[in-house]
């Protein structure tokens, strides 16, 4: 990730439906040409759970809170980011954004 | 941080008593010491949610699970940092660790 501490970081914990792992994995390598289109946007990482199987963390790094909750979220690639990968998740999972402290 | 993919990343999210949140950064600056003292470790930062005026999240790069759980929380380090910080979280956070996927 190209992490500037100036940037805001999106946060969301995903638990997706057991067994469907791998696929899940698959598509969201396919996605990652979505996320990565939008303005403001400055790299992700998903990362899997030693401890719960099924669950992950997805890392974004957006130059600002707009260019996710507005450039991303109101983009024809975030339809196709949803149609990809929201179908995975149970729960549907919670983003928060953080700013950086230390 | 000084991110490598083969590291492990705890992750962490911290429910601070509300009130307590200037002191509580003020204390883990100081803390930051204890934790990057230890062998493995690859970087920590702590986040503030935008959402949440009283949570963050704590990520920190170790080089292997065995670092943080065996190496971090049986030294001398650890004590001090607990003592520390310990005392702003209610509820006592719930840590996990993640390896990365993309």
């Amino acid at each position: 990730m190209l992490e500037n501490k100036s940037m805001v970081m999106e946060v969301a914990v995903l638990n997706v439906i057991p067994g469907r792992e791998l696929a899940f994995e698959k598509d969201f390598k396919l996605a990652g040409k979505y996320i990565s289109s939008i303005e403001g946007y400055g790299g992700h990482t998903l990362k899997k759970c030693l401890e719960k199987q099924n669950q992950y963390v997805l890392l974004v790094h957006w130059e600002s809170l707009e260019n996710h909750e507005i450039g991303y979220r109101q983009s024809e690639a975030y339809v196709e980011w949803k149609n990809l990968l929201h179908h995975y998740y149970d729960p549907f999972p919670t983003v928060e954004h953080y700013e950086t402290v230390v």
